[in-house]
């Protein structure tokens, strides 16, 4: 059985949201699963200096243009929302909390509603409404949940996740849903 | 006759030479030229803030390794030079100096030094090695080819490049050789 994808996005990513409706796809192509892993972006921006693509000069505008092309460009529904970006700790954190089973719907939820619907999954209590129809009641302040989220995303820069989103296969980073094409073709035979 | 596409690098850009490998024949394939127009990083930098991808914590080691697996991918010959990056303002100078028929020879003749060869294109007796190779014998301290370097480098700018490649297709801008693909089905028809 080959190793699952590891895949790292931040619930505020545009990027990581159009990779979040491709990347079951590409993995299962290759008999391979995928373990969701959320991040903060801003944890990772904090070590590399880096800011929020929206605030750079030049790269901002034309970034949100680029959202929007690359949304039409994969057939995926795509609003940009607003407020953007937003701090997704809460989201992390449900993310956490939940069973592994229901982890990945629930995932899949938060970005919905944040990049179709515009509802903003930076506040708790949004997040705990989602998490709701999932019959999820996630505890946000909880220790023992703030603790394991701090260590996912620490234990995510520690690999080098600087962006969203990032894949490993085999120990091999893919960033960007613009490297799929090299990472499918990895996954064929490394190259 | 449909417009070229504008073809906007700097020589120290490992995208950019990789770009440079095939933009023309993508653009043959719509019936379009391409106009060559390298500026200088830098520059751009200076007003967006960002640093180059190699001095970025976490990125930078990312970059490395996306350099050399891109030119594989591409099946473009390619090393990372030392030093890298540099500054390309002679290149750019020479380039700008130069009748236009012998330019984008020119400019090939640049990328494929620095990139295959590690000759240091930042050095202006390297540029004008090269550009002697093809009967060129630029001033690159000319007062009007300073000017005229300035001008194409600001206008860049002022059209929002930011990074290297940059393309611009009948007003629609296209970052990155990642861009490609998306570049190509706008060509056929813009979505």
């Amino acid at each position: 059985m080959k190793a699952p994808l590891d895949f790292y996005f931040d619930f505020s990513s545009p990027y990581g949201y159009l990779a979040s409706q491709r990347i079951e796809a590409l993995a299962a192509k290759h008999g391979r699963g995928v373990t969701w892993r959320p991040m903060l972006l801003g944890a990772a921006f904090k070590v590399s200096g880096v800011q929020p693509l929206v605030n750079v000069p030049l790269k901002g505008e034309y970034s949100k243009r680029d959202f929007l092309r690359s949304a039409r460009f994969y057939e995926v529904p795509f609003r940009v929302p607003e407020p953007f970006p937003i701090s997704t700790l809460h989201a992390c954190r449900a993310f956490y909390a939940a069973p592994l089973d229901v982890s990945v719907r629930l995932a899949k939820s938060l970005y919905s509603a944040y990049f179709t619907e515009n509802v903003n999954i930076g506040e708790a209590e949004n997040v705990l409404k989602i998490a709701g129809y999932l019959g999820l009641k996630p505890d946000l302040n909880d220790q023992s949940i703030k603790d394991k989220t701090r260590a996912e995303v620490e234990a995510a820069i520690a690999k080098g996740v600087f962006g969203s989103p990032y894949i490993v296969v085999d120990g091999e980073p893919f960033w960007g849903m613009d490297r799929f094409e090299q990472l499918d073709r990895w996954m064929k035979a490394p190259f």
